[in-house]
């Protein structure tokens, strides 16, 4: 895969080599998002971030992950009051804003609407996420939050055991991990969740197709009991009919502190794409595991800028040039990153 | 007409010499938004781009222009939850933003909102758009884009055959043309629209007052056949008291591939203030046009970036340092501008 | 009190010593924050601008001051659609979003809201205003204010006369300055308001324990008559349970010019948390006070950058090196600051 000039539209884009590509370049990026150091090397470049659909962490994400390489960030949060509103098509709206900037990242609840918009794209163009579709930043940032973990505990992504826990349906982050998973050799899939939100059937062929195997389950106790990363979701809410239905699933599966002592192998690592639902009646990850090591729930989010970093740098072909610009940070850092 | 410090608010503001000085000073922009060139000339200083109406492709321009001469942007998008809606006047609401910002741009529904805004400003104020009134940077990007299409066809704006087409009543873009057009020689304006949407008396009065030829008509296929122009627009809807009554005019007047064809000579320059409306009952400029050549569209939005980094450059006083700080761009840009 | 890597959250935590050293910083933003100097000491460093609940002035103000210094700003203005909506903790919320930025600014409608998202940031949060609880850069830069323009009247802030007007139950300004104002020796409060809107009565013990004198009047003329400063308050009607309510004290107490030249001494100050009340059934300073060389509303809402650039650059340790880094504006700045 050539990355200069491309989109990122999809984690099947990416082949095994590909991915480590990213995750050597977003290894590079961690003084710089660490604050140690700055670097200057996209001074006077402009990102268009675009988001048709509501969303802080991912839209601040890239935004600040395009700032630390220094450049500027324009943006749009609306949604009801766009151009698009008025009844312009995505083909206009990407031949419009493509002339303002040197890269987009683009977020709309429509399917496929970014496939549309990158199209007539002048620039190089990011999925932030295109409703239940593809997110593949998030894949990304999860997989290479597993790399981490495992090598920390002195394993790799092959022949890795994981459990996905609770709305497998609806959740995109899952479809794309999966998806990235089954490039990787003989992974251990454990799904659990309420029937009516599995997995769907095209994505268990995929995995199944690809040498790994999968198991079902509606128990999350055994589910849980040999895997090396839990993978917890939340039920996306905003994806249902009704409030009424999402409300049936809420709360239904539910890791916390004795749980996870109970079921667990020690140094499990547990995984939320964020964000966790903490209200009493869902609750899926509770907060009394917020003290626990294997709970790499915000090294997560923090890994997310280091692939965003990577990805614009290898799109824009300055990867090699970061460190030429750098220096180091000369204001206060807290030790706390 | 002396450009430092101004505001600018009205395209009443211009005679023929302001004009070209901001086209000149236009033209010097381009290496730095085809993204060949950068430079920092206004490192340090920010913007105020306050939009108390939506707007997504106005915003963005603006804010782009001023990132691409190297400022900052502090930006609103807030409308109903604004200190205005508390009851801040917007005497008030100058003084107050005109001590964060060296250069404000605004845009109201309010017609009139932005003269009494500027008034009370500390710092220059170009306006964005006040209701039907006045968008003047949107006049001097369609006129920069005339003479640039025309140049290109050997021709000048001087004698100029141009078509305005759709509704002329509420389009602000359609007013403020005419009346920079009207500053030339023997331009020959041909007026299409459903009687109701015609173009007020007292403009017409104006253009022929200027020495002008002024014919109306509610056909298109002649109205057309001998323009070196044709300015579509989309019905305003948000201008009209009733969505039904906007609805009644939607469609009546569609350009496409054929109807082009049959109809106009060659080469003949198609635009738009965008945003088109592609839905199937509107659809004043049919998708099949985008191969076109002639199809001026984008050029006109790219043309806007132009116009504005030059009117900011103009009244900050840097037009004249903007080189001096150039420097090559060092990340990779697609040659598709 | 030691700055560096500090949160701020209340004005409690400030002693005199403290405040004069944020004043003594304020002092030397004037040359930046007036568009004289330029400084790019914070220059890769992110602000996580993060306003959960509406605000352009405020919102604005921290941008700028952080782009004034050098720094980059991501923002949020998201209130309905944030992830909290989606059951969010404010742990969780601080713990992603500390991992983007170098500071962050938080506004929240809730009470005791940013202490808590503060405890889990892993970088210093300063209280942008949380409910009508505390605001503390808005008491800080009043009380700078206080002292500026008693200074240019040779007197300072001991012995300080001050009149407080209007709603003084939920200003959160007014709590916050008067526990300054506290701070410091033989201060005479004369707090005029309606019964119901009173200031309370735990404020008010808190200020004659500090050794000051306070007397309430409902009675505006004659309370005005020996104040050195008049800080005037608009009914903070987003607080009321119903609009009904909120109306029922609108417009009790207005100041205008006639008022001001039957009851108060010479050169009294004017001043205002901004935004006034314009509205005629409001009107709590009148526009005919515009011209009065005494109303310092804009002088506050200016000196507000001072202050908010002050506690930037002593919390990341920058103070010293501002002027370093520092070099002359090279574009046209209006003397109107």
């Amino acid at each position: 895969m050539d990355f200069v000039g491309s989109h990122i539209l999809s984690v099947s884009q990416f082949d095994r080599a590909a991915i480590e590509r990213v995750f050597e370049v977003a290894d590079e990026m961690q003084p710089f998002a660490n604050r140690q150091k700055v670097t200057r090397v996209l001074e006077g470049a402009i990102l268009g971030n675009m988001f048709f659909e509501p969303s802080t962490r991912t839209r601040v994400s890239f935004g600040c992950a395009w700032n630390l390489l220094g450049g500027e960030v324009r943006e749009t949060t609306e949604v009801k009051t766009s151009a698009i509103a008025k009844g312009e098509s995505f083909y206009d709206t990407a031949r419009v804003l493509s002339g303002y900037s040197d890269m987009i990242v683009m977020r709309h609840q429509i399917e496929g609407s970014v496939d549309e918009f990158a199209s007539a794209s002048r620039v190089p163009v990011i999925n932030g996420g295109d409703g239940s579709n593809e997110h593949p930043s998030q894949a990304l940032l999860d997989l290479y939050t597993i790399k981490k973990e495992m090598a920390g505990r002195g394993k790799g992504v092959d022949g890795l055991r994981i459990a996905l826990i609770g709305d497998l349906r609806y959740g995109r982050a899952v479809h794309s991990l999966c998806r990235l998973l089954s490039l990787y050799d003989k992974v251990h899939f454990t799904l659990i969740s309420p029937e009516e939100l599995g997995l769907g059937a095209e994505y268990i062929d995929e995995i199944r197709m690809a040498g790994h195997e999968v198991v079902q389950s509606t128990d999350m106790a055994t589910g849980i009991s040999h895997a090396d990363i839990l993978y917890v979701t939340r039920t996306q809410e905003e994806r249902f009919p009704t409030q009424e239905e999402a409300d049936r699933y809420k709360g239904l599966f539910r890791l916390n502190q004795t749980v996870y002592t109970e079921n667990c192998e020690p140094n499990t690592v547990i995984m939320h794409p964020l964000p966790r639902d903490s209200r009493g009646d869902a609750n899926e990850l509770d907060n009394d595991l917020n003290e626990n090591p294997n709970l790499a729930i915000f090294r997560q989010t923090d890994n997310g800028v280091h692939i965003r970093m990577a990805l614009f740098a290898l799109i824009l072909d300055v990867a090699d040039q970061v460190n030429q610009t750098a220096r180091d940070v000369n204001w206060y850092t807290a030790k706390r990153f």
